[in-house]
């Protein structure tokens, strides 16, 4: 059986000169932690927790965390159920910042309309600290007091409180001025650097698990905020569906390190001391979202 | 005159709903205070310190810190005069991390010469902190004991040694696993979450002051590490040439805000202390690299 590391170890060479001696360097690190793990330091994403994107690039497939944002991720269940999103676009591509879709008239005349699904939802822009295992991660973090991770979600927390955080990859609900005004029908990924100020002030629901690089690659938008100017230019998603909900033919076996696992505390450490010879200074520290948690596709 | 913000202020409004009110309410934040900012505020770079890249997809303006990397920086002067990277390429584009370029050939047979330039040079991976000015960013930094702006640049410092930051727009010297390697033959962009671990593991040279998008929005390298796969998909590079060797035509007015200005101070904290009332709760906290030194670009 064939594995694709689909993560994207930030391996840590320059250059091309090396390849051979690269790759004998990259085993002594993450790469050799995460290809001795055993089978059960794997979990298996549930499909009803997967959203599978197919667009005019080509496809992403995004975890949901109900445990943060239960009440607007049944709200996009309602709005996929209606195939609300089938023929809609990526509208927005703002560099360093966001992709985002929706229906480009919200608003206006023409806009499709939500169906059954709210169009108002109390705001989940964090949730109780209460009744989360958060795996720590020690790092003095710009933004929280504490922050590390929970069921392969990066996670912060002011003792109180807890949220995902807007690292790159997390997939979020855009809204107007209104806290409720969230309700799904507007999606966004974060595809720079993580916008952490927005941490608490909008909803996320989840992140990318595969195919970022289909967002992270669209030309820029030359609009105001980055919203493409001319509709030819929209990135048009033929289908939007739960991974529940698709042919079993259709699902890609994808499989994510347990943020609970002995071996993903192992791939962090790696990660922060790097023992490769390539480094002189090696930063004993990270941060976040320089976390990647890994995922792998079984073929 | 008309003045083109070439910055991406990270506009807080996630939706197509209100954009006459978004507009409105920008006006008080951070916009407003570079509108009403003093010429004197805004500094022109000088043209020596400036290298315009003209690549198949557009073309990025870079600002050069002599003050952090004299050496490399004079050693890319004599590559660029010998015409060293004319018709070479962008050969990687690893997704949220790099875009790289320099002679695929390198260390092989019909490897181009770097002429008079040295191939190898004392790393300047960090310098003395004494002697620069740093205005401080009042952040608690997941890397460095200190952080803040010199001349338009992040800088991080323990007290005695100051460097570049790896924030997003970076440009950077490639180097073999040999900390003398990196003679300026290869360079390469930050474009993805700040990737902090190679402060000090590599010599940061400047940044992208215009066209980072038209480097981060290139497909993604398919190859191990990010790198094309077939010499098709390599992005051509017409030239590289300093800002004080082209005609004064095809200069470009770009001014930068001053770090040391009250202005970029107020500019900080409308960054820090979202008064916009789209935000529930703002951070009153700011990372390094989310402060995005404006720039704008007089026609």
């Amino acid at each position: 059986m064939q594995t694709i590391y689909r993560f994207l170890i930030h391996f840590f060479i320059l250059s091309t000169l090396l390849m051979n001696s690269i790759n004998a360097d990259t085993l002594i690190g993450s790469q050799a932690i995460l290809d001795s793990a055993d089978d059960a330091d794997w979990r298996t994403p549930e499909d009803k927790n997967l959203l599978y994107m197919q667009h005019a690039k080509g496809q992403v497939i995004f975890e949901l965390a109900p445990a943060f944002a239960p009440e607007v991720i049944a709200n996009i269940r309602q709005l996929v159920t209606q195939g609300y999103f089938d023929g809609l676009a990526i509208i927005r591509v703002q560099d360093n910042y966001v992709v985002q879709w929706g229906d480009s008239l919200a608003g206006k005349d023409g806009a499709r309309s939500l169906g059954e699904a709210k169009t108002e939802l109390e705001p989940e822009f964090f949730r109780e600290r209460a009744g989360l295992d958060i795996v720590p991660l020690d790092s003095r973090d710009a933004y929280a007091e504490e922050v590390g991770f929970v069921d392969g979600f990066p996670v912060a927390s002011d003792g109180k409180r807890a949220w995902l955080t807007h690292c790159y990859g997390m997939l979020g609900v855009g809204r107007d001025y209104a806290f409720n005004s969230g309700n799904g029908a507007e999606l966004y990924v974060v595809t720079g650097h993580a916008p952490r100020h927005l941490d608490r002030n909008v909803t996320l629901i989840g992140r990318v698990i595969a195919g970022v690089e289909t967002l992270s690659s669209l030309p820029r938008g030359t609009g105001f905020l980055g919203f493409y100017e001319d509709e030819k230019e929209h990135v048009r998603i033929s289908s939007i569906r739960f991974g529940d909900d698709i042919p079993e033919t259709q699902r890609v076996s994808l499989k994510v390190l347990r943020t609970d696992s002995r071996t993903f505390q192992d791939y962090v450490q790696s990660r922060t001391h790097r023992k490769e010879s390539w480094f002189a200074d090696p930063a004993g520290r990270i941060e976040i979202c320089n976390v990647q948690i890994p995922v792998k596709e079984l073929e």
